[in-house]
């Protein structure tokens, strides 16, 4: 079994996921063996700190020295969106493998030139909707791919926090459009539009509002939506809502999901992320626990169900995934997205801003 | 203890209902004693049925004599929706208080003349949404009230239905714009308007979209939408999603709506009607039984908590409520929905209406 | 069809429920209507107001005239449990069919007598166990039938409510062993006991603790049980757990029960009456809403499922069943729990009463 | 930071569960750094496999090495229950601290030996109690110490299998008196004991029946228990009941509790172990989502609520508990079962197998 070398660019929140995940891996069946070469960030102390908590073997302040590194295989970009294009397009450049956070760009026309670099230049590529790797969210896929739940007509999806809610909270790089591209829509709502992409369809034209509660945060304005609201109407004439707040009063990160087939119906969320509600007959719910050996993913840990994972362990399957790509034939399908889906949820998600400033339904280009 | 008497207009399942409570008031404190005068269809045999079996003293085939009827007080109006002017209007003009079952009108012009009329008669006059008379429901709009839940910010709704899924079921009336107005919108969407009407304030802007899964029944056309999702901004300035289809694969009339605002959320389903989610602190979410005498409408049921009231109950307390119009100052509010709510409510459903045949969001005029 | 004349003792909580239940078979297809002839009391005037309330056309306070008038078919006891046996003795006496709340007798001797006199006379006898009127254990039991939960293995059942937990409540009968028998055995026990026999099969053999928490209320000795928890063995070889209380600190009377059998489990909340939850596949539970036209006692209602019953409708189904058994062949069975039910009942209740004084399991007599 | 050296004895389904633990907490906060040693297996082959898989740096096939090797710093048994006393005993005949798997003994005897060389030695002693370590469970603990439950009044538990449902499944070592001490009461019984001294007060006095579902297996006789229902008596005057099987139909490792106190209750289920439910008001059940960085184990994880940690990650806290007793004063408590707890738990399980044979009620000794 060989080891893959990885260099990590961020120690925040994701940067901290990442981490946890590739030394999961070493306790674990895998592919591949990760070996942690090196974490970057830009305080000197605070990343030592990173290093030293996250178990990398050197730290560094400049990621230019991490992507020219011979030791480094994989380069897994965990930083703010600002830092997404370059640090990676410099990483293909070196013919590494790249794992990249969502949203893949700040916009539409960024990701595309990511898509088009890694496309071109050979290497894995691969978006971080770490909710693919849900059991239960795969298993979603599954039934709707085996036909269960029939052709979809409706699906609904939400993601609400309640982060902004206060206009006293600091104006963070999530409230800048220039570096995070837009607010609640890049931020919340790409994971919607990447469930909407993997279990209903294609998104081909929508119709959105915005709203930005907070106009000012310490002095400085905020020209990025706090919240959107949008119909998304799908190819072959399925329809969705899609929902995602930061000011949602007292609700902490709910996430979920309802997909209407022509023959069931299925619901999730993320609070339960270890339970899949189907319906495949009127007035009867059932609540599948997706813990069993059997189930995706779910082969790696328990000999027995019962056993509920964490919503951590979907960058364990997530980053096993990514080892068996490059140990692999290369393709991080059909579980993982890569930066042709970072590139199609970007047109979406310019789409929804596109409707909202204009108040007419916009075609996804 | 005055009696008064009631003359119903139609025999099918809110006929049904309508009586059901009606006979209910009987054993339940109220401030007057229905009288069950006359039930009217046009099928003399299925309505000798239904006279016999929903308990009236008699059965009459014209609506004309109802309302002429000096024995009655009340014209209760649960016909399909294109009787819904003609008699009630007939009946107001007798000087009777009326009870009609939602939507008011086939449309907003239709709304507005019943409205006008009723007010200049200065009859007692309400539009049957029910859901308002739930306990959970009532108890969340109390909650709304005393600003536990701080302002509005989210609403969002659904009514999921599957009656209209399959190809080979006939085109009754419900499917003929002439007769129904429209399909999901007028039928199950007009509930939800009503709803974010009542809980979190008038909406102001709609953009949305329908769909019309089957376009032929029986060799005729399908006019109106089996399906709707909309977007709704309210004025001060929240947001809200709605949606209703009869093409929801195997949803079995699926309801449930859920508030954000500034200081706490709430969630209701009417698959459990007794009870009301609500989160004040991040990530405490308290399901509120709503079976304690203290809770709204239920001082009239049992001595004890945890003892579930049914759906039809809410006919109980809404024509409780109607009783208690006509025997005090004749104001249906706070409880219930009047023609003013009946017809606020045609002004959205028209408004989504356009918007979705425009492709343009849509003031609600 | 043929009108029925009841006569009611006891216009408390049972008293009210069963009153508008009666009503309720004025607005639903039944074998007979009910005729509410004379409730009775002893206090005129609470009586009085409980006759206007409930719609009774007299009211007397001796119940011998009740049982001795010729216009009453039907005996409805719903008094305290010191007047279970010597009025219904009387009513069968007479002739009358019976219907008496539970529990049946204070003690199995005085439950097997009126179980004795009931079979002599020949009349309709039924045992108010409103429970096995619910849809869902309905519907449990006919899925205990049909053999999809295999052989039973294990039930478990648990009635919890804080009636007594405060020291100062006032020692109404209900602490009394003259009038009551026992405490929470015969109150909410005498149900889990029923429901265990109706699902699970007859106890042979229990083993049992109790504990009365406050020993004197009002200055008077407390001489019942506030709670009791039990081992019960079952002819076949399952096993199970009862447990019902009144001190256990805020629960408002939850009661709910779990069976696994050889081939699946199911269980039931009475907080959410209109669910099963049935699991056949390890690992998922399917959430019946028995709310469908075709599901147990359902096809009385509404024309599609999703429309909820309330606890009191247990009781319309219940008299309504009492009435086909008195319009037909006199028995209550296959859904109503009968005198001899009640005395069975009344043995175990007595074998846990045993065990918890001699600290030895006991056999059921 | 320290390193602590660890030598596992087992490679199945706990041994995994340790080690991944291991692994994970080198990219978490923690006292000291775990330095995988040695893990020990009979089966030389399949002892490599898991070596490998597991990251241990060696594989011995006798833990007498292990406990004598200068390295080795902490004892980490994971074998079979008759696997426990013998090499525990050498490790704390070595100066060793010691982590042994539930039961910690076959029977009382032999948990008080260890207990009892334990304590002489000075070394620290932990007992597997895993669910101790879930944020759920330790969020009860402190409710009920903060008094806001009030006295505990009811306890019940159950923990709800169906591995031994099949007759034709093989005779483990599990279904052994020699080897496993006794059936479901040692197995999952034990963790259920543990649960009830947790959180509700020491078992006083006992009243039981088991079952043997399945007498032979494989040819050979089954001599310990399937199942077993047990009433126990707790110190302070409160009651609980307890339940386990390995035969309820389809349950998948169904472990839940509820504790009634005079001032609230509480329920837990493992299949949804990042939920509690607390009743302070009558009718309001609070679901605390037990993710928030503040509560119990959970700051070492993610910076904002509703991200689910699994059921493998309680073993994290409970390693993570055990560096930090080694690193710091010596004590396990107050999160931890030591060896006292080990030995007290057994005392009541041997008394739960008494009284089911004698069908008396049995003091715990």
């Amino acid at each position: 079994m060989s080891e893959l070398g990885f260099a990590l660019l961020g120690h925040g929140f994701m940067g901290a996921a990442h981490s946890r995940a590739l030394h999961a891996l070493r306790a674990i069946d895998a592919p591949a063996t990760p070996h942690l070469v090196s974490i970057c960030g830009r305080d000197r102390s605070a990343l030592e700190a990173a290093r030293a908590r996250y178990g990398w073997a050197e730290a560094v302040t400049d990621w230019r020295k991490q992507v020219a590194d011979p030791r480094v295989q994989v380069f897994d970009n965990a930083a703010p969106n600002d830092l997404h294009a370059e640090p990676t397009l410099a990483a293909i450049g070196h013919g590494l493998h790249v794992l990249c956070e969502k949203p893949l760009g700040r916009c539409a026309a960024e990701a595309r030139r990511l898509k088009q670099e890694a496309e071109r230049a050979g290497v894995v590529h691969m978006c971080g909707f770490n909710l693919r790797f849900l059991p239960a969210v795969r298993l979603a896929r599954e039934l709707v791919e085996r036909g269960e739940l029939g052709e979809p007509v409706h699906f609904r999806a939400r993601f609400l926090a309640s982060s902004a809610l206060r206009a006293d909270q600091p104006r963070t790089w999530r409230f800048a459009r220039a570096a995070a591209g837009s607010g609640a829509v890049a931020d919340l709502g790409s994971h919607l539009v990447d469930l909407v992409r993997y279990l209903a369809g294609e998104p081909v034209r929508v119709s959105a509002a915005t709203r930005t509660f907070v106009a000012e945060r310490g002095g400085e304005p905020v020209d990025v939506d706090d919240a959107f609201s949008a119909v998304v109407e799908l190819e072959g004439g399925a329809m969705g809502t899609l929902e995602a707040s930061r000011a949602a009063g007292r609700r902490g990160n709910e996430c979920a999901f309802q997909l209407d087939g022509t023959r069931g119906s299925l619901s999730f969320d993320v609070d339960r992320l270890n339970e899949l509600e189907l319906i495949t007959e009127r007035k009867q719910a059932r609540r599948i626990d997706v813990t069993d050996p059997s189930d995706p993913f779910m082969d790696i840990w328990w000999p027995l169900p019962g056993h509920a994972i964490g919503w951590g362990d979907s960058f364990v399957h997530e980053l096993r995934h990514l080892l068996a790509a490059v140990a692999g034939d290369g393709s991080v399908r059909p579980h993982g997205a890569d930066f042709e889906d970072g590139h199609r949820c970007a047109l979406t998600c310019d789409a929804i801003l596109r409707s909202a400033e204009t108040g007419r339904s916009q075609a996804v280009a």
